[in-house]
């Protein structure tokens, strides 16, 4: 069996730019669980008090099949193990499973611990062997093993004789500083191997753009456990990439580390991590880009329409991605097609009422907006013009008015107007924490008067993405907004040059979508 | 000698979002002669008449020792070599290297050109006769030569011996659709070399993620000849990365194909092509991304100062790059002063301004500023500090109005009053997209007038990212801004409940930085 290990929310998240919230990292472990990860490593509960309270959270979730491990060093020369801050976080976290990591790389040892090097083989001795003894499964990230078995072969292999005669279940070769080649993993792994009785893991990174080629080699050498993070986050150049690896695993070597309905999942998986990290996807990126397979020369165009073998290299529907031809669009009919089966099951490719839903579509998304985490933004659409939807409510203006004076505080206020369908007009106005509060709030007060029911929404999630950065402060926004009324949620998208009047499309669309699902349910 | 070639301008240019104009094809080829680059494929002027003007263009240049090369086809099943459009194409260019791609996997012969296994020998032999008979030398890529390897193993041989036959100087084995593995690829480069007397050489693409992977074990397997492209532009998922093949043949593998000083110019080529291209620069590209040795975790950054071999792989400098620093909630005082040490040489971790600065910066971090992407903005605080630095200009207050009537458009305006220094006020308006971009025009009309150097400066990048999503439309947001004055760049953040206040921050400090950097210089 080989082991999947996932360090996206601890390793990934040193990258630059990548800081996930408690929330997010919630919400990633549930879909890494769903794709069939078998490990997932949560965070460094000793080094960061937000990591501890995530810990708290994870506990409550309910996976099918992933362990969420809690990372951390070998305990501090100063303390005893019983007594070392780090040693006692993990245990804290309650976790059944925990990595730690210790040097295998005598410079290392020498030069940042300042410990000699039998003392360096002492704390990682003493380290495991407290945490077995505590009832835990270790995981033992031998970290710089490659530079340290380049420099002194022994002595990387002494550090890990020390790990798995204290207990660690598994040992982990890193190549921390991402700078070694493919054949000196393999030639390392093998040595381990040879010498150590445990299950050997293997741990890449990309500063040489081989981080994904070293651990795949590292598996066809013999390695049993696979450490990476999604879409290659990590510190500076990143980590060996999940995304990549895993399909590669699965389709060419034929190791079945995965099932067949996770590996669907890929390229969702991999999207909604960019999302989070609020990191633009690489669509370049091998497998879940969304440039994967698409095919831009004309010749190649020609040769896939006769036999898509011809220039792809696997199914891209095995990772839930698709072909795209720059002139056709016969994939994107499908995927609207069965998004509205259920509720319109005579529809077929050709109706007109498909055709036209598929070109606002294609305008809107032209336009920067996304459906993918905005299904009542779909729906409301779709209502409109395929079945005629009236809103509940109608626009009649608005004013926001932002006034900062020297010394004192920034205030925001919105007036507002809006008519109910009986004709009825009202005229009102709030304060908020920001334009986009106040004008929410006074949307808000003005419809609760027509509508009570939307006093039991409440907006869950709002989210910024700039859309082209390059064009500065007059560049496209787009609001992704998420709204519950505590039995349901619902995501809502705006997309405008206007970072309020994107809002304004996200918070009514929110509440227009409340009010059609109480008019459909009595 | 291991021989570099480039098609950036050719392959790469196939790739989704890149088009050179026949400028930026002129300039490209300037700088990769530079750096020592001994093959450069300028296009394929068969398919595409801007391609043959470039070819026109291109003679003129005084290069250094670069061979710039002309691609195209084998000939069509339908004319014979002296007639056939693409090879006169050749011809045409003048161009004494010449490369033309035939195929190597029956597939391709019977389902895309539709010819039989034998008429695909004779077309590959003709045609490279017919070039070698008018005194070229041809380069001959072996289009799918891997997977057709895999399929008929003796047929793909005979691909290429009848290009050697008919007189190619070097066959080039391409994995065209880009998902073979690393030990494939270096069976199959043994095989050639044990049948073909001639170079081989190898193109890779990056669809598995293991193009740059590829072509290393391909030289480690004997390969004479390296193909790839700046940036890995490319057809799906790209090219073989040159900017990550060059340094690690160079530096890794100890082979001399491109001189030191070569080597020192890779960053600022890799940069100049992303700039070309029109493309944001990959920053967390191996070796030449700005992330590439840049260190965030706390750790880590106490460890490179003490050695910076502790996570370097490489010396940054050989290639043209730079260590830096980040700041963020995993660095601890030492981050801070190996950033500032430079300027404050005679602080440590326990002066009084070292640690006044860093508990600044943790509440800093508390409330949501991040200063990894923000180093003008983290300058700026230093300096106000540390030294008493005094700003360029005071705000006295400002006004945003934002107002949407119904069947209008929305309508942004800003007023704003500042004052210099020597108590002059400046009391202005001005119209905008949306409300951030209306209160940069109005903040920099009125500062204009006192700073005229303003106007160099323009914003390159503008994101917002929202803290603590579940605080609805009242939560923190974050803004990041990038400027530029067309001579430097500088990041600059802001937080606050209120986007315009956290714009309206990152504003101000990208514009008072580009002030105080040129008081500096004066």
């Amino acid at each position: 069996m080989l082991e999947l290990y996932d360090t996206t929310l601890r390793d990934g998240n040193q990258g630059e730019g990548v800081s996930f919230s408690v929330e997010d990292k919630l919400l990633i472990i549930k879909a890494l669980d769903r794709l069939g990860i078998h490990y997932i490593e949560g965070g460094y509960p000793g080094s960061n008090p937000k990591d501890m309270e995530f810990f708290k959270g994870a506990k409550s979730l309910q996976l099918q099949q992933a362990v969420v491990v809690p990372f951390g060093s070998t305990r501090h020369p100063r303390y005893q193990p019983g007594e070392d801050p780090n040693l006692l976080a993990l245990l804290d976290t309650g976790a059944r499973t925990v990595t730690i990591f210790g040097k295998s790389w005598e410079l290392h040892a020498t030069d940042v611990l300042r410990v000699t090097a039998q003392e360096n083989i002492e704390l990682i001795e003493s380290s495991v062997r407290f945490l077995v003894e505590n009832g835990r499964e270790v995981i033992y990230d031998a970290e710089h093993f490659f530079d340290g078995y380049d420099d002194q072969p022994d002595y990387a292999l002494q550090t890990l004789k020390a790990a798995a005669q204290a207990g660690a279940r598994c040992v982990v070769l890193c190549d921390t500083n991402g700078g070694r080649l493919p054949l000196e993993i393999q030639e390392g792994v093998r040595a381990v191997i040879a010498e150590i009785g445990l299950p050997v893991g293997i741990h890449t990174h990309n500063d040489a753009g081989m981080g994904v080629a070293n651990a795949i080699l590292a598996v066809q050498a013999g390695a049993a456990h696979v450490q990476g993070t999604f879409n290659g986050y990590g510190e500076r150049c990143g980590n060996a990439n999940l995304a990549s690896i895993i399909p590669t695993l699965k389709l060419k070597l034929g190791i079945d580390c995965i099932s067949g309905e996770g590996l669907n999942q890929l390229t969702e998986t991999s999207r909604l991590i960019s999302e989070l990290a609020n990191l633009p996807h690489d669509e370049r990126q091998p497998y879940v880009g969304s440039s994967a397979f698409a095919h831009k020369g004309g010749m190649h165009i020609d040769a896939v329409r006769k036999n898509s073998r011809t220039f792809e290299h696997i199914d891209p529907e095995l990772v839930g991605n698709e072909q795209r031809i720059l002139i056709s669009d016969q994939a994107g009919k499908s995927a609207i097609l069965k998004k509205i089966e259920r509720r319109y099951p005579n529809y077929d490719k050709n109706s007109p009422e498909v055709i036209a839903l598929f070109d606002r579509l294609k305008e809107a998304e032209n336009e920067g907006y996304q459906y993918e985490a905005a299904d009542a933004s779909f729906e409301l659409l779709t209502r409109t013009l395929l079945d005629g939807y009236q809103p509940f409510f109608d626009l009649l203006g608005f004013r926001v008015i932002i006034e900062k004076v020297k010394d004192h505080g920034i205030r925001s206020e919105a007036t507002i107007k809006v008519m109910a369908p009986d004709g009825e007009v009202e005229h009102t106005a709030a304060d908020g924490d920001g334009p986009v509060n106040a004008l929410d709030s006074a949307l808000r007060k003005a419809l609760e008067r027509f509508y009570p029911s939307l006093q039991e929404v409440h907006l869950t999630d709002y989210k910024v993405r700039v859309l082209d950065t390059q064009a500065g402060t007059g560049a496209k926004v787009r609001v992704l907004i998420e709204a519950s009324d505590g039995r349901e949620y619902w995501g809502t998208v705006g997309v405008s040059e206007n970072i309020i009047q994107a809002s304004w499309e996200a918070l009514t669309d929110s509440l227009e979508y409340k009010l059609y699902k109480d008019s459909r349910e009595t």
